[in-house]
């Protein structure tokens, strides 16, 4: 089928539900940031492939929206004649839908497809519309060639990684849940299921989760929907009583149970299909609108998960050396993206508990390194050459520990402009990494540290500087972040990334991004008020030939001198010799500026 | 009438109104932050002078409420026997009503002497009691000597001073409702009524307000309700045909009539009285809650009055040298706070176009510095000795600008301690003082710059490090600040302090005071986004023996330096001998630091 024919068939299905128009999402029912093949509606109707895009169809018109990363491949992809396209930065999908449609149309959509939050705002904004949400989606009708859903087998994730047994989750979530008078909580977020669980899965790219649905009841025992032919013996002997598993048919029945004995259920309205609350409020359940209850536990990593993610990165930073060691070698034009990222991957591969890449490489080189979520196709793939710079960031997923990590590194001889960005950049991160704070600072006032320096310059850049991540879980981790929404308090134990950048568009783009732990409270000497901090997790060198000295204080050449110190000490006995000699080179103290 | 007996009468008047409570607070009918005796109930009742204090008073028993500022002071002042004390950041009135009061209770209230938006407040949480706005307030039936209000006549702010006519200010107020489609606004905000109609007053301390209510309608007329004796025929003349002046008493009349023809009426929900929504209500309106719309445009000096911020600010620096001239000369154990107080206001009143002190000064010496709101009187006046801080808080109302500065300084020889605090608060100044902003931020994005190097010590400051400043009207003015809570975006006009400091109770105060204006976006060099900045507008030297060098970066110290040349060229012209040379000596050059 072509996309046209695709769109008529979707219009057909439509008229035959009376409906005006339809809004296709990237979502599938666990509102999850990466979706299953089997979810990538939009990809099938449009052939849009990338991560974030949202089609709205109407019978004589459809629109197709993207964000400021995706603009270009959208153009490339998505048929101009059958969509207009738009930036989600300029229009909102909502906001198209409220100027487009006449008064009283039905404007369909998917319960299962999106969150309770963002049906009750497209029901603000749209309000000349009658919103209608199917009960059989008109796209699946037509998609036969649909791909089965994933069913990767789930494993259990040891104490030696988990730190805490599923019974002492279990039980603060639900002292929690008894605090405020409710009966249960449905947990639809596959990473806090994980985390409760202690198990991990495959069903997704990247984060080794498990799609499933859970109900945490006040006595402290799960109801959990997943397919069974995922769950072996082992698992459900290890999990024990208290958490009975249950076919995904199972679901809507036990949620109209729950409404039927009038039961109190808290939903977390971000994250909660609108198809789940429905259903609890038609079978007559209370329903209480909060945080997903396991976000700030997850988010707090107890001691083991402190300490895996240390190894972790210690492991990751190995694998970095030996890759940059061997890049350093190779002559400029002989290297591609995407070898650089295979080799990359090479390296990670021979650590231990290594499991696979905690998102897609962006391995940037010269103008690609200003796309911020650039991906390396055999369409784009470029070689590295003298006077660029190559940006890599990249993860891996080990069995102890997520890791985030990014590096720009100068191709050749750099020019004293790239000096000067990287330097500023690299400033930026060292006061944030460098900060104390007081118990109940948030992301968002910490913020300014790491731009204040671009600031000076006239320069900026367009995205947070720091995000939450997950322990061998999700490399973006909510609720903690470092940008101006972040509105929750940091805590000890929280893991988050310190990655400010600088982009200059067409010709090169610098990040720099190491993940940092938050520490436990101090008192300074001298001082009176405990002090939160952050301990720097990622070990891999800066590069050297892109520092300007005369831009850098001395706190701050001593802040990179000891953060090479300690690279070097901790790194140097798993390395080859080679990469070893690379590694005292680039961890060298830095020269005493002339002035 | 002791206290006691006045609450006796006090509760036989709410039994005649049936009322099982009543809310006595610090506060008049037009929500302003100083109130004139004649308003001063809570005085009255229970014998509390400070500035912040609320009574709440039931039949068996009273609550009295005040912040940690006054704490101490209401313990002295307010009788125990009667009154149980709460400080309210441990305890707010509503929340301590919500548990006193049975189910059914009458809670009396005063509506002309709550905003709107705390009784909505008052009525959430106090959700088992019926909220009662009485129309005869029973205390003011027992204060038989209460003061006449105040009278001060109204003076034309002319346009040298203010820098744009009443009718433009009118107008695009006026467009501004237009596009809201709102019939009129009722304006509360004495300051806001005076920036509007370009006049001053002077009804209450430290502010030239004239206190009056007005309302501005679509077609750009006001209709302004004012004690008619306040307002001569010069004033009526200049205002011109568009601006009608009544007696207040034909404000609640307008009110109803505009009610009468359904007008769609905006008001501003911190700042109006209950009273005035209730007769709008009532009366047919419809309510719009909105922002004061006068409170930006107020907040954005414009042109005339930033050079008159800087002209006054020149001059207000002559007053602070020749003080701190004097000041160095006398020995230690020589002069008393409210000496110090008298000579420092003799100096200012010796400047053009000064017109009195924009706040209560505070100087405090030795452990009075660490009171952060204190007040010398005969009872508190101690000596400035040797070996001590003395931090002296002040401002001026000139005709052309408000001004408010702190400087700390060493009498005698400070301990290393005391440097080392010192130095970390200024570090701190320097740093926000220096900061390049995009478009957007606000006093949020930027509080951490201040705080930082005194978190890092483990210390901190419990107050706000900025707030706004008005142009001859009040020294703290709305929207602007600099705090977690500062959520308007800055632009450039706008006036802040920026004042971190450090208080070691009992021992010393440390905080240092410039006001700032933000300038206009400039494009730094080698950059590509317009970045917003501050221009520091007071002049006075800090204190040279008390920085620790070695605690200074190179560019803080040269910072100071540029600083210290800046003070010493703008002001030499304008000192007497002796102050030129004490000039020369607290402005010169930093020594280079032993390291």
């Amino acid at each position: 089928m072509t996309a046209a024919e695709k769109l008529a068939a979707l219009r057909a299905g439509m008229a035959a539900q009376n409906l005006s128009a339809f809004i296709v999402p990237m979502a599938d029912e666990y509102q999850n940031e990466y979706v299953p093949a089997a979810a990538r509606r939009v990809d099938f109707l449009t052939g849009f492939t990338g991560s974030a895009g949202l089609a709205v169809v109407l019978q004589d018109k459809a629109a197709f929206f993207t964000d400021s990363r995706y603009t270009l491949q959208a153009q490339q992809q998505v048929p101009g004649a059958l969509y207009v396209q738009f930036d989600t930065a300029e229009k909102l999908p909502r906001d198209w839908l409220a100027a487009e449609l006449p008064h009283g149309a039905r404007l369909g959509y998917d319960p299962w497809l999106h969150s309770v939050q963002s049906i009750e705002l497209l029901r603000t904004t749209v309000s000349n519309a009658e919103l209608v949400p199917v009960t059989q989606n008109p796209l699946d009708a037509i998609w036969t060639d649909r791909p089965v859903p994933p069913a990767a087998p789930v494993a259990l994730h040891g104490l030696e990684f988990a730190g805490e047994p599923t019974e002492a989750k279990r039980a603060k979530i639900a002292a929690a849940l008894a605090k405020q008078h409710s009966d249960a909580v449905v947990l639809t977020d596959p990473a806090s299921i994980a985390w409760l669980l202690n198990v991990r899965g495959g069903d997704v790219p990247h984060t080794p989760l498990p799609l499933s649905f859970a109900l945490l009841h006040v006595d402290a025992t799960v109801d959990w929907f997943i397919l069974p032919r995922k769950c072996d013996d082992t698992v459900r002997n290890a999990l024990g009583a208290a958490v009975r598993c249950h076919a995904p048919e199972g679901f809507l029945p036990q949620l109209r149970q729950l409404g039927a004995r009038q039961a109190k259920v808290q939903i977390d309205p971000a994250g909660c299909a609108s198809a789940i609350a429905d259903c609890l409020m038609t079978a007559g359940a209370q329903l209480v609108k909060a945080d997903d209850p396991c976000g700030l536990p997850r988010a707090c990593k107890n001691m083991t998960e402190r300490e895996g993610a240390r190894t972790a990165h210690r492991r990751d930073g190995a694998a970095l050396a030996q890759f940059f060691a061997w890049l350093a070698l190779q002559p400029p034009g002989t290297v591609t993206e995407q070898q650089a990222e295979t080799q990359l991957e090479q390296a990670r591969t021979r650590q231990n508990l290594y499991c696979g890449p905690s998102f897609d490489t962006i391995a940037g080189s010269g103008p690609h390194g200003a796309i911020v979520h650039y991906r390396a196709t055999p369409e784009t793939n470029r070689t590295l050459q003298a006077g660029e710079l190559f940006l890599l960031d990249s993860g891996g997923q080990y069995r102890d520990g997520t890791t985030d990590v990014t590096r720009t590194v100068a191709i050749g001889t750099p020019t004293a402009a790239m000096c000067a960005h990287y330097t500023l950049v690299v400033k930026g991160h060292i006061a944030l990494a460098g900060i104390r704070f007081p118990v109940g600072m948030t992301g968002a006032d910490l913020d300014v540290l790491a731009r204040q320096f671009l600031w000076a310059a006239g320069l900026d850049y367009g995205h947070g500087t720091g995000h939450g991540v997950g322990s061998y879980l999700s490399v973006h981790e909510g609720p903690q972040g470092i940008a101006r929404r972040s509105r929750t308090a940091l805590q000890p134990g929280m893991i988050l990334s310190n990655e400010p950048g600088y982009y200059l568009p067409e010709h090169y783009g610098i990040r720099f991004e190491n993940l940092m732990l938050v520490t436990e409270p101090t008192v300074p000497e001298g001082g009176n008020i405990p002090m939160l901090g952050f301990e720097v997790l990622t070990l891999a060198p800066l590069d050297r030939a892109l520092l300007a000295p005369d831009l850098l204080t001395k706190p701050e050449r001593d802040w990179i001198d000891t953060y090479h110190a300690r690279v070097r000490a901790t790194l140097s006995e798993q390395l080859d010799a080679a990469a070893h000699s690379w590694l005292i080179a680039a961890t060298a103290p830095l020269p005493t500026p002339s002035t």
